[in-house]
């Protein structure tokens, strides 16, 4: 790696509520020149809003947009974000990239990560993720002992869903949003719907946590979990 | 809930790096009178070393000894600790349990909390997990998009393992310990040892990472992990 050059963080800012970053995020993100974060087409940053009361007028702030649209998000969005970076660090500035939860669960910057890796040193500074975040906002005791987790998106179809929740004992569905239909569908057929437990907006002032038998199609978010298996909430 | 009773935080405290304790963690354990902690018979207590900088002389502290035999924690460790935390709790006191990285990922403090529920008020402060900390060690792009993570403890039987390695995209197989050899031999049978990565100690001053296929029983520590799939780390 060249001399000079700066360095890139990855920061996990955890799952909304700011108390939930990390010492070490914090201390990152008052050191870096330059804070990246993902966004929207058009409106605010979620990441960015987590730690808004931390960012300093003198810090260069760089939005990626991502458009909404369901579906694989075209590279060029990466490419012209990881050449906004390195031009960044090309000339000695250290670049924060805000990542929701932890950056390597379900981040969306793996493909910036990869893309700069090699040219120029990174770290990875892991965050609370959304996963256990869900599981304490419901008080659910999420795995113990010798038990197995499946952690599964929604957006599989009902065939694989099936499959994956056959060898777990405990099961997490992630990014339910639009799929929240097949998804009862699937556990109701096996007889798991009674059980399932489905979390929204996590920490947040809006967070919600309701039997998912109770969350129709038009209530659910895209940033809600649901938890299955043979538990009870401890409260 | 009686009024004038203490309240029950249980504390991610996270993987071992004192700078990944979140800020709500270290504003509840400031705030409460009792800390609490899991310990070995003998010996110091691996979650309080991450919070020791913040440990205030008036804080009284609770040690709760747990053997380090393998098989299950027998019951009245549970009841006796319950019974512990419960009388202060009753003097209005209120506890803070630390808990390794978070308090219901493979927690050991599922018992505690489920002995108490229900007859105080408990608030879970999830924590950044062993999980998503061993994947930054290992600069691991560990899930993304549409794949699934399944999480299989080393403790499980050969066939079990195999069975739930089937049915994921990526695998993290934690408490890897004195089980290292079986879990090497099933993931050789399965042609899935090469690309396998195990991480020890991640964040720690003796954080490790190394090809599975390099660690050899004798080298292997009860707090590390192999991560399984077709990926190639980001540096």
């Amino acid at each position: 790696m060249a001399a000079g050059r700066g360095r890139l963080h990855g920061l996990g800012v955890g799952p909304g509520d700011p108390e939930l970053l990390t010492l070490k995020a914090l201390r990152v993100l008052r050191e870096v020149s330059v804070i990246a974060y993902p966004a929207p087409e058009r409106g605010a940053s979620f990441a960015r809003s987590i730690v808004a009361p931390w960012i300093e007028p003198h810090q260069q702030e760089i939005a990626i947009r991502f458009p909404m649209r369901p579906g694989p998000i075209p590279a060029a969005i990466y490419d012209n974000a990881a050449a906004a970076l390195a031009a960044e660090l090309d000339r000695g500035r250290d670049v924060a990239l805000l990542c929701q939860g932890d950056p390597l669960f379900y981040g969306s910057f793996t493909g910036i990560f990869t893309r700069l890796a090699g040219q120029y040193g990174i770290e990875i500074v892991a965050g609370v993720s959304s996963l256990t975040a869900c599981a304490a906002a419901a008080a659910l005791p999420l795995v113990s002992r010798d038990e197995g987790l499946a952690v599964i998106p929604a957006t599989l179809d009902a065939e694989q869903i099936t499959a994956r929740l056959a060898s777990a004992d405990i099961a997490a569905i992630i990014k339910l949003g639009r799929h929240i239909g097949k998804v009862r569908r699937v556990l109701d057929q096996l007889g798991l719907l009674g059980g399932a437990i489905c979390v929204a907006h996590a920490t947040l002032p809006t967070q919600q946590v309701r039997p998912l038998a109770s969350v129709n199609a038009e209530d659910a978010v895209y940033f809600s979990m649901a938890f299955v298996g043979h538990r009870v909430p401890l409260m």
